[in-house]
């Protein structure tokens, strides 16, 4: 893409009232717009980010052999009443509305009440299961506060998968199966290193739930960490008996602020009991399904990559997830010949399907670097009147190549 | 994808409340479940039918030199106050609801607003335009009576496109191309028969705006169409002056249901100059943005291809919009040889990139075939020990094709 036809401008300073590290800077180089308080839209450099994340999960997810559907956002109240989470009490994030004909609804937190119904409708004999159905859907959760950007959306794309087995060994090898994926996705998005899973409250089903949780000063939990064996403790479950059970000792443990990024958890018969979801066995006896809940929230990753590899120059985007490749320069310097030069790398490296964002206006290279680097983009590519000039392994034309990560810069030959 | 993946089941009724066709035929296929009236929730081949839809637009809102991004629900009232569009009485489609603050906030019904302050950060200068800048966006409207299945949703998935120029004359002649280029969506789709260029009522900036409606006894408008010259008149504005600026004498044209499938409106600035989007032209004076409004419903797409072309056995799929192209129909009857070379054309076409659905699931070929012919997939191939045994040019070996639209039949070599 040319840089000329992408309406966005970077600024220099991000909405005074915009207090969280990634959304200062995303707003600065122009990937998102805060619309309210925890209301982002997502401009094209930021919807390119979101949807390479989107399509890393989606991988994962069909690789487990999940089937992808969408739910509305619009709740039918009477599944959540039966479950008995339509309570503002209970479920204290609705945003709720009303029909013109006076009836109430709410706007979807998350999915298990409707998704069990559908499955109500299709789910009949032992022969039907398991069933991994998921999704990417916007939630809306009325957050009292949301300071901190993408993070923590009042409105955000989630992926949610459920599994709906037969027996709650099935159930078991799944949730093993799904915990596995899980750290693949978070190692393809780059964040594996500083990702931990992490040993959280488990409900009626299973002691714990496991969560995934990134270190940064920017989350919101407090986790303990076990560096050797790769593994944390929520602050909220930290007490001898989860010590024991891991066999852990206190005393190798470290105090860390993280992001939960991902979070994994046995619902056990939860909500197939209250909503009547049931499979005849092989007996002809009928038995409730037993479920699981699996979340990725893909615009709270992209901020936990932005504050997890930011510099004091700008944003600093993984290989996998940045919006282009190569952001490739050129100095014209009102030369139209390195403009052609510049042109002709572009439509070269293009039409061999390298994604490439072109820096094709007539402004300063000053102003050109500092976007190029507030923009984060991995590799800079630069053509300049001295680039075409120089010459690599004995032959005449180069490209001055610097990485944004490290600052190394090399010449190569076009 | 092998059918015995797939969870969802046909069914012989629809819900007792579902009036629409297309709605009903969608449920009892599995592609659409009803959360409340207007709104449905996306199976998985509903959700394959949809992208196909989606992809075709986007690539043809792409090849127009649009930039995507995605706006946010929720939606900050200020912008909607400013442009006078805040009110039930204005706008009567709102569904509003609070923030924890008491804040009341609303679900965007469209996004020329909220847009149209993002630009203000953006465009300065005649240089930066023209922009034309879309997304495919869940919209959110309150309609009092929602019978029309996904033709009319109160949740539904929309493209909307918004142009920024700097002059008219820039509008007119992009509006010109996004007509051409919504000619070409409809035919795509397999809807360019039977759709039509309709003049609608304009408002302040234009005389007309113009829909794109798709004759269907299921649609809500009535349209006046001349044939010959494949246009037709919205009824809401035919009239002695229409018909002359048209050059159109009343007897040619024939009254006929429609829905609108599409619309292009010019904007004017109308919305530039409630928000104060302005920009500075070449001789430095500061000057309003016009602007224009494209939208087509992806959803509405589909339920109107559903209305169009569906048969007294159920869903018929134009190629490009269909979930799979092939319904490959293992009829094993117990024969482990059958099933085993069934899997493999399944797996030949499917490393070729060929979408195939097969139905290996053990059950009878009546209950297959009516299955088949209700999820309406173009092209049905069957394998059975009968044409294991048959010959086709000389080698033994066949599988039996069947046009889901024509019922034509014919034997193929494997």
């Amino acid at each position: 893409m040319k840089q000329s036809q992408l309406f966005t401008k970077t600024r220099r300073e991000a909405p005074k009232d915009e207090v969280s590290q990634n959304a200062q800077l995303l707003i600065r180089a122009g990937y998102i717009h805060k619309e309210m308080a925890g209301v982002y839209d997502f401009l094209p450099l930021g919807l390119r980010v979101l949807n390479k994340i989107v399509n890393i999960i989606r991988e994962e997810m069909n690789a487990l052999g999940g089937v992808e559907l969408q739910m509305s956002a619009l709740q039918d109240r009477t599944h959540w009443e039966t479950s008995g989470r339509w309570d503002d009490e209970v479920l204290d994030v609705w945003f709720k509305t009303r029909l013109k004909n006076g009836n109430e609804t709410g706007l979807g937190t998350t999915h298990e009440e409707p998704l069990t119904a559908v499955m109500k409708d299709h789910i009949r004999s032992f022969r039907d299961l398991p069933v991994y159905a998921y999704q990417f859907q916007t939630k809306f959760r009325n957050e009292v506060r949301a300071k901190s950007g993408i993070m923590r959306g009042r409105e955000f794309l989630m992926k949610d998968l459920y599994s709906f087995c037969s027996t709650k060994a099935e159930q078991d090898y799944f949730y093993e199966k799904a915990k596995a994926a899980y750290v693949k996705i978070f190692e393809r998005l780059g964040l594996g290193e500083k990702t931990y899973l992490t040993f959280s409250s488990g409900g009626s089903f299973s002691k714990y739930s496991h969560e995934f949780q990134t270190l940064t000063e920017a989350g919101e939990d407090t986790i303990y960490v076990h560096k050797a064996k790769k593994l944390a403790i929520n602050k909220e479950v930290l007490n001898e008996e989860v010590l024991s059970d891991l066999g852990i000792k206190r005393e190798d443990l470290v105090e860390k602020k993280a992001v939960e990024v991902g979070n994994i958890f046995n619902l056990g018969t939860r909500f197939s009991d209250s909503l009547g979801l049931v499979y005849n066995d092989e007996q002809g006896k009928s038995q409730p399904v037993v479920m699981g809940s699996y979340g990725i929230g893909p615009s709270r990753v992209m901020g936990t990559i932005v504050e997890t590899f930011a510099d004091e120059k700008g944003i600093v985007w993984p290989e996998a997830v940045a919006p282009f490749n190569i952001h490739l320069i050129g100095l014209f310097n009102n030369s139209g010949s390195v403009r052609a030069a510049a042109d002709k790398i572009y439509r070269d490296m293009t039409s061999k399907g390298v994604e490439v964002l072109f820096d094709d206006r007539d402004v300063s290279a000053g102003e050109k670097f500092s976007d190029s680097d507030l923009i984060g983009i991995p590799t800079r590519y630069i053509v300049s009147e001295k680039t075409l000039a120089a010459t690599v392994d004995g032959s005449i034309g180069a490209i001055e190549v610097k990485d944004r990560k490290t600052g190394k810069v090399e010449m190569i030959k076009i």
